[in-house]
């Protein structure tokens, strides 16, 4: 089987360069939808310009629509929402962050306060994924277009969520994927994305983890600590799920045979970039701040197509490399010879 | 690695209805650029009822525009061009057809009478797939559309070929795969498809086979026999090549472990009716007559995508059908005890 997967890596990595295509333009649906049946990432430059976020967004104007809206916060001592955390004893967990909720007008006050300064204090990042931009910022959603119209003509379909991310330099999204097809649109800062083609899953690493979730330290009078200490709850559930350990930036950790093969791909989106991120396509995401402090961006999530050849044959490398996982490398050949 | 197949072939089948699509119209670019994506067949009706071949095309006016053009004819004892063939010592051979020179008036004269009077005579078949309509049968090139627009513009090339297909009710395509994106379009009698999905390739059986050809048996005089009398010449070169060796008509014979999961689609086009046969789909094809005693058809052939996951994740189902037919099912344990 080893060298099924491995013929198969390096097949894919012979047919497809390990580039991002840039376009010049958006596409049309039609040009659209030839990197879908592909499942092939593009980027394009500057053609958010004519957003109005990406005219209005600066912090002035983000207090004055957001107000006192309570917005809803992932805390955690390091930036790593939804990540792999060795605990002591050496296992792995997967742990989500504490979700709090924040006056806006503070949570941007915290984000954009000097790092230096803040260092002890947890990090906060905005990046609930539930649509948000059409929930908790819906004073902002007016700025963006409703729908991204290649992508709504193309899948014939209106985006399934629209979110906003709003974090500083610290945050950083650990290697997974998502069944979406995205659309990500840098609006302040950069975003810095590692992306590994749905291929290359026998590279990542999934294990199967227990989940956990950061706990703030209570302080002795009971109240939360505004430290960055923090306990993680393990989940009471015995639930596991499907979790890319390996991380491109620690190349040398994690790996499994094949992780040499992987070619991941790094674009950094700058302010009004957009990327084409396809279905199932592994991402690593960090973030640089812009000119007054914050990193922000929304993006569209459409519905994948789980019919045809792609979502089965997908799932098929995935039940190889569990098979192969699961099949002892020497069978055990136990003897007792008796006389 | 049974239980990862079979998961494949029925997750597959799960996902995707075991019925072709009957578009009401032709599709445009982007609506048939998602068929491509999906890599799933569609059937229009009557779309072709306004080409001039399917006005124009009776025997007198073929005869008149080929009048003393001499076609290439594939000619068979049983109608079965491309063909597995069981020799007496129970090994498959790969046949394939005497090829010869007709005119085209005598050829058209042989496929128009009736077939019983014809009976022990050979098949004959126009099916060169070798762009025969832009070359051999070029005078008619003019009565159809040089190229299928929304194949074309959405995948961005013109047809690597276009082929006349001309036959009786005898021969018979038999079950094989193409890389080619095909558009099919039937203008005169009927074409019977039995279509099997790429998924679908551990139940076909493929097998590498050694080639032959049929040759006319010689009579005594040294002249070719005009009887069905053949002979099949066997390749000196030890090169063998893959065949699907299922019959989905003979469905309990030349079976694999996963056949009893494959799902054959079956359509049957009429005159001015047009099949997208995707990319990789295995077919069987055999044709009825029409008024005229004949059946024509044309097809156009597009270069497929042999990046993103198709190509590859489809190497790799072949790759894993192949390991495990190297893989003894019982491991062969010999044990010498010396004492
Ligand atoms: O921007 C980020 O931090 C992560 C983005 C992401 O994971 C997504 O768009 O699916
Ligand atoms: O029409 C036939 O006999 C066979 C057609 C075929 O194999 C094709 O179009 O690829």
């Amino acid at each position: 089987m080893t060298t099924t997967i491995t013929s198969f890596l390096e097949g894919y990595h012979e047919l497809n360069a390990a580039v991002i295509d840039e376009l010049s333009e958006q596409p049309s649906p039609l040009e659209f939808m030839r990197y879908v049946a592909r499942n092939r990432p593009f980027v394009v430059r500057r053609v958010a310009t004519d957003w109005q976020a990406y005219r209005r967004w600066d912090a002035a104007y983000l207090r004055q629509m957001m107000a006192d809206e309570q917005v809803k916060v992932a805390v955690t001592p390091l930036g790593n929402a939804d990540a792999v955390v060795e605990q002591s004893d050496g296992h792995l967990l997967f742990v989500e962050p504490y979700e709090t909720y924040h006056l806006f007008n503070n949570f941007l006050n915290e984000i954009q306060r000097p790092i230096a300064s803040r260092e002890p204090l947890p990090v906060k990042y905005a990046q609930t994924q539930n649509d948000n931009l059409r929930e908790e910022y819906a004073r902002l959603l007016p700025d963006v277009p409703s729908d991204i119209p290649f992508a709504r003509i193309a899948l014939d379909q209106s985006a399934d969520a629209v979110n906003l991310w709003l974090g500083d330099n610290r945050s950083v999204t650990s290697l997974h994927k998502d069944n979406y097809e995205n659309i990500y649109v840098q609006i302040r800062g950069q975003k810095h994305f590692v992306l590994l083609a749905p291929a290359d899953m026998p590279c990542v690493n999934e294990q199967m983890l227990r989940q956990g979730r950061y706990v703030p330290a209570t302080s002795a009078n009971g109240l939360e600590d505004v430290t960055n200490a923090f306990a993680i709850e393990i989940s009471d559930s015995d639930e596991r799920i499907p979790v890319a350990t390996w991380d491109p930036d620690l190349p040398d950790e994690r790996t499994t045979a094949y992780t040499h093969l992987a070619k991941p791909l790094r674009v950094t989106l700058n302010e009004g970039d957009m990327l084409y991120l396809p279905a199932m396509w592994y991402h690593k995401v960090s973030q640089t701040v812009g000119a007054e402090g914050f990193a922000c961006a929304v993006n569209y999530w459409y519905d994948m197509d789980f019919s045809g050849y792609f979502w089965s044959s997908n799932a098929l490398v995935r039940d190889m490399v569990e098979a192969e996982r699961l099949t002892p490398k020497y069978p055990k050949l136990e003897m007792q010879i008796e006389q």
